[in-house]
């Protein structure tokens, strides 16, 4: 059971954007604006920034949903999405997209521990401004999802098939059409 | 100089919603909800939520801006607001707010710090489901505005008088308000 009443059957963030419809407009404004675009990163690399900051911070929830978006994405390599979250320099991914997710596990710590040399790496490997700035939103705002979805104690289901459905459906919709499935459409308390 | 080119006259978090309107519009929309409401915790209280969270991750600028948003809901008291970023246990608030600031504390360390202690001493306190929920969020987001504006490397100018001003139009207007004077209307790049 969650620390506030949210519906049973939705787990994660879905209960608490249930909860509270006036803050979950922003929210889902926010996570499709940031994961579903292919300007300069595609949405694949989005959602694997997304799925290793949120495996470091330990969401059990948000970490298995946005690797089974970014899997959907990524033409359902699941192992390449485990590789990412377990040594992303051993991973098949571009040096450049190393580079950027170097910067988003400084992220992950605090924004001091981002350093000019890690912003020079990136760069020199192809990551132009709009990218850097998006790493470092993206890796931000699920240091923010992750402790809403956590400290609200959330019920988080460890059914893997759960996640992988919803990450096709969400690759294919997004997030602010799938979101009008579960949050009430009157904002009224 | 900022880690990408953001206009020079923007300081902190504003010169990265100039760079990048697309996201701004759901940052500004998140924390104008979150913040500029008086339902359940009044916009000062949740001020000082920010200011605390803000202050534990050391982000000079956006501790400063919304110390000085809270002190302008809190008739200038910003005396107040110094010593809730201190030492909120012996500041001048209720017990109510001591036992949601407690919960932010834990949120800005991670989700899982948050303990059912907390959030039953809270409830005792007299903190709806509502407040806690909006403490937590609170909370979470500013772990996200921090590590955005230090992240990127913004300028963040040591001139308290500078925030007091834009502290008492930010306090009247709102975010959303405010953010049309400087982030661009027209989204395309």
């Amino acid at each position: 059971m969650a620390y506030i009443p949210v519906p049973e059957d939705q787990p994660g963030i879905r209960g608490l954007m249930a909860f509270r419809p006036e803050t979950a407009r922003p929210l889902n404004d926010l996570v499709e604006v940031m994961l579903m675009s292919n300007e300069g990163l595609t949405s694949g690399e989005r959602e694997l920034i997304a799925t290793y900051v949120s495996s470091q911070n330990d969401c059990y929830y948000c970490q298995t949903i946005h690797g089974a978006v970014a899997a959907a994405h990524l033409h359902g390599d699941e192992d390449l999405v485990r590789s990412v979250k377990r040594d992303f320099m051993g991973a098949e991914i571009s040096e450049k997209l190393k580079a950027l997710l170097a910067i988003a596990g400084s992220v992950q710590k605090g924004g001091k521990h981002v350093t000019p040399e890690q912003i020079a790496h990136a760069k020199k490997e192809g990551a132009t401004d709009l990218e850097i700035h998006d790493t470092v939103l993206i890796a931000a705002a699920f240091c923010m999802y992750n402790r809403y979805v956590d400290g609200l104690g959330t019920v988080q289901p460890r059914d893997e098939e759960m996640y992988r459905q919803r990450g096709i459906i969400v690759a294919r919709d997004g997030y602010v059409r799938v979101s009008k499935t579960y949050i009430p459409e009157t904002v009224s308390r």
